[in-house]
């Protein structure tokens, strides 16, 4: 079974060969801002299931009808839900340094959505959608705490300017729910979507040894 | 100011490196079975402070009192409190087996005790110790999924036979609490005893870029 990850984040992708499982990595051209939804909930849905599907299509096109295989297509998409507005990655270091001042104390909403698509003799015969959502309590650093992880460049790389493992881990109290979700990727909702395609973790590529 | 993690854990050296900080290791010769405590919340703040203190003793012995500088002391130790119980690490894959098929489907809480002592001029000058306790609700793996996960080796090596990151991040739905804590060392609660001691996140040893 081949196993596509249609995300260019390096931090799913070492989830993932953490886990055991070795994905290849092709990533659409989607132009996200293209693709609206009523929240940040819905929204990261939405941009799962177009990045699942271009990379879907991109594999049907190059496959010239004679792969039997079955592939899998893994999108996911991650904001974070902050006083109702959707934060993706910031501009900019000064946007980074303005959002922690914000964040600091208080608490958001981080949201992955996940689409797993079947793909069998390049047609889709088979998707799955599902959302995870984890709370994060942020603590409260000080300005030149802010500066300092600002400079490690870390939180200029990930939706919603923090980064829960590294140097963001400090300033990151408590969450509520599935932290590799913080990350981009729950296993949990990938292994609940892989059952429900009728197949399992054993199924993926492992990494080898 | 020299930083010493009294803890021979890599996932302990693996967090704090990867929030910037490179401590020395030295790891205490301790007998952990002759201490005791009324529960387990009790018993890995004891550990930890039986930990940094045969730590601090050794620097202390070794230097011969010319060294003016002062040395931070962290000692940690994990346990799983489950029905009551408190599980360290299992002691083959048969226990490790044995205990996934009582902790699937169900929560836990990882307790890990926290002790920052501050030596200065070979003697201990201030200390704080501190509780963090994660909550950890549990996937349910197959009797199959429980098999390769021990297999892997990882759930042999830690408290509770379960690892949040690598292969076990497929069978933790869900923490209440901080992520860090569960792999054996809450960063939030080393920056609290760093400021209660004066001190800061900048103060530690930074890891060489």
């Amino acid at each position: 079974m081949r196993f596509v990850l249609a995300s260019a984040s390096p931090a799913r992708l070492k989830t993932l060969r953490s886990a055991g499982v070795a994905p290849e990595v092709m990533v659409s051209g989607l132009d996200e801002d293209e693709i609206t939804a009523p929240s940040p909930a819905d929204l990261v849905q939405a941009l799962a299931i177009a990045k699942a599907a271009a990379v879907a299509t991109e594999l049907s096109m190059a496959d010239s009808g004679d792969v039997a295989g079955d592939v899998l297509v893994l999108g996911c998409d991650s904001l974070l839900e902050f006083r109702g507005e959707a934060l993706g990655k910031p501009a900019n270091a000064e946007e980074a340094v303005a959002r922690w001042k914000q964040l600091r104390g208080r608490g958001g909403m981080l949201h992955t959505g996940h689409t797993l698509m079947l793909l069998r003799n390049s047609e889709i015969v088979d998707a799955k959608t599902k959302l995870a959502s984890t709370e994060v309590r942020f603590g409260y650093p000080s300005d030149d705490e802010i500066d300092a992880y600002v400079a490690t460049g870390e939180p200029l790389q990930v939706a919603g300017a923090f980064t829960i493992d590294g140097h963001g881990g400090w300033f990151v109290d408590r969450i509520i729910g599935d932290h590799h979700n913080v990350v981009g990727l729950s296993l949990p909702v990938l292994r609940t979507m892989l059952i429900e395609l009728g197949l399992g973790i054993a199924d993926l590529p492992a990494v080898s040894t």
